[in-house]
């Protein structure tokens, strides 16, 4: 509890840009985000007021840092699972706790769960040799996708390998991997919903996400053209992972659309970048949404807020050429609807340094602005 | 200029809610809010990354406030404007200037400026003495109004006087005076235009305050059936003040109407009360307007995100009863769409210390839903 505000604080451990616009939502809700991070020029550190350094994969720091926060939550998946049972055992309250977290960390566990809870996954295999993964190629076809269990985000971790040989450097790594069938998709879809451990839960519509290299590059709120039925089903099924996962906070469910239904791919316990549209484009964005799961507030109200919502995200593009500044006055000039959000990260190319939001009326043109404006940010050049 | 992200960096003389929300702003801008704030504990101290410690009196503590800032604005109007002036002339860009400001530090200023201008006013006189007012009282009836030159804001320095025994006091008190008409009026109405050096405004849809005890306690978006041809002279009258007096930044022009037509009130030259609705109301807040314009960047879309939009003051309640976060809870499960702010203050009777906003499609609903919760999160009783 602040004592100069009576009001809760949360920390959360990692300081991206999930943190940082998780400090927009906990201005408004009269706090200021406790963030632990890395290094005081990350994203979030450069503008919240109570930043503590250090790593997120130091028992010491960490608990340094749970002092005197009402909950704890994170910015990513990467704080091992023995310090996250370390600060419960010390009292804490650790949302999503580690029994949840576990299956956004770890692949093979989340397949394994996911195939006990009956709900509808690609055919898997965990690898440990090449003979496992010819046998399972044998079975399901070449090719296939190779994933490292642990570690991956925006496409690393993720191999879609043809064969058996293209396989070996991948299996040479070292890395735990498991192995999946290359599902006949039609498209990418995502469902985010906010769990409390009231266990009250809120889902946003479905959205299409669409990948470029593995990296997602931009989200389609609602889905297009999705089925009525379809919609519900993965909204339930996404709440029915949260509550039987015991999640807390934020949940983004990353779907396959094939032509035999829905297949999960992913889990996310945390703002997901799947649904940034919701700053504008839902009454609630999901970043307020998972302080207030994690607070157990009553969830807020998760209805669009326009008929079309579309965000690009902004990938660091080649270095040189116009400044951000400059690009920033260029955009605004060519579309003042246009809602930028930069992230205070250095560019690199392919790196997500931002995103924009366009909300209007008509899909195709409310998408063709988005991406102009995300083009026009990475390339200083349309 | 922030070597870190190459963007630029604005300080915002004051910490208070004006400059916790610009925050908020600045984030999605890629940017970090400097705050020059009287003490640690002021609202946008508590969430801020850039913070000094400092007088807005004092013109050393502004000089070295100043340094590094791109551009140095304010959350009120309280610099001394000769103060103002010296960071000028030191070389430091001040949005706005000591030249437009004057007119939102001065009422007496301000209405010889708008007379000369040919803006509508009331009638007025500056009053140095009984005899002065006896006067003016003798031409325009009583009761009239009397207001301090400077220094009033949220009905301080404003006093309705019946007679000139109830007027003998604050002539009594020293400050410098100015006496007004008691306008006819139907009800006040406000609009906020943004406008930049290069000379762009950019005008918001014109809404109705609704005062009690001399405070903004509503603020409906758009002022509920007002014609067309009164909406376009309130917005083109703040466009032609706004250049007229080479604001740069928002102005907010707070209007009577009346049977004959509009009457200029007060100006602000800040994101201001009257536009808080712009956060979730229009494509883009005031708060991201205001920083726009200082820095020269092209205004953004001004449109309205839904068609009734309603402003709820949080004012401080009798002490005591429910904490702040037990309300909150409250009010969240009794409506999910409530958009709630909080500042971050102690809380006094009267005081500001949030606001709620709602958005839908009926006016009465909508109104009452936000005045219900303001009611709520005040008395912690409905």
């Amino acid at each position: 509890m602040d004592s100069r505000t009576g009001l809760p604080v949360v920390g959360m451990v990692g300081a991206g840009q999930l943190a940082r616009m998780t400090h927009q939502a906990a201005i408004a809700l009269g706090q200021s985000l406790r963030v632990l991070a890395l290094n005081p020029d990350d994203g979030a550190a450069m503008v919240a007021a109570d930043v503590q350094i250090g790593d997120h994969t130091d028992l010491s720091a960490l608990k340094a840092f749970a002092k005197g926060c009402d909950v704890v939550t994170f910015d990513h998946e990467h704080v091992p699972e023995a310090h996250i049972r370390a600060l419960a055992a010390d009292g804490h309250r650790v949302y999503p706790s580690a029994d949840a977290l576990v299956y956004a960390q770890d692949k093979r566990r989340m397949r394994e769960k996911l195939a006990e809870l009956g709900a509808p996954v690609p055919r898997w295999v965990p690898v440990a040799s090449a003979g496992d993964l010819a046998a399972f190629g044998e079975r399901v076809g070449w090719p296939l996708v190779l994933k490292a269990a642990r570690g991956g985000y925006d496409g690393r971790g993720v191999w879609l390998v043809a064969d058996p040989a293209a396989a070996a450097p991948v299996l040479g790594s070292g890395a735990e991997l498991i192995a999946e069938e290359r599902v006949p998709l039609r498209r990418e879809l995502a469902v985010q919903v906010a769990r409390s451990p009231f266990g009250q839960v809120a889902a946003y519509p479905v959205v299409e996400t669409v990948q470029r290299d593995g990296i997602c590059v931009e989200v389609l709120a609602p889905a297009p053209a999705l089925p009525e039925e379809l919609a519900v089903e993965a909204q339930k099924l996404a709440i029915d992972l949260a509550t039987a996962l015991d999640v807390v906070g934020m949940l983004a469910v990353e779907l396959f659309e094939t032509p035999g239904g829905l297949v999960v791919n992913e889990l996310a316990m945390r703002p997901h970048n799947s649904g940034h549209w919701t700053i504008e484009g839902a009454r609630t964005s999901q970043f307020e949404q998972h302080l207030r799961a994690v607070l157990d507030y009553p969830m807020g109200d998760t209805a669009l807020t326009a008929p079309v919502v579309v965000m690009a995200n902004v990938l660091g593009g080649p270095p040189g050429g116009m400044s951000t500044d400059e690009r920033l006055h260029h955009l605004f000039a060519e579309d003042p609807g246009a809602r930028v959000h930069l992230y205070g990260k250095q560019s690199r190319p392919g790196r997500k340094i931002g995103h924009v939001t366009v909300l209007g009326d008509d899909l195709e043109s409310v998408r063709a602005r988005a991406v102009r404006a995300a083009w026009w940010l990475r390339e200083g050049a349309l």
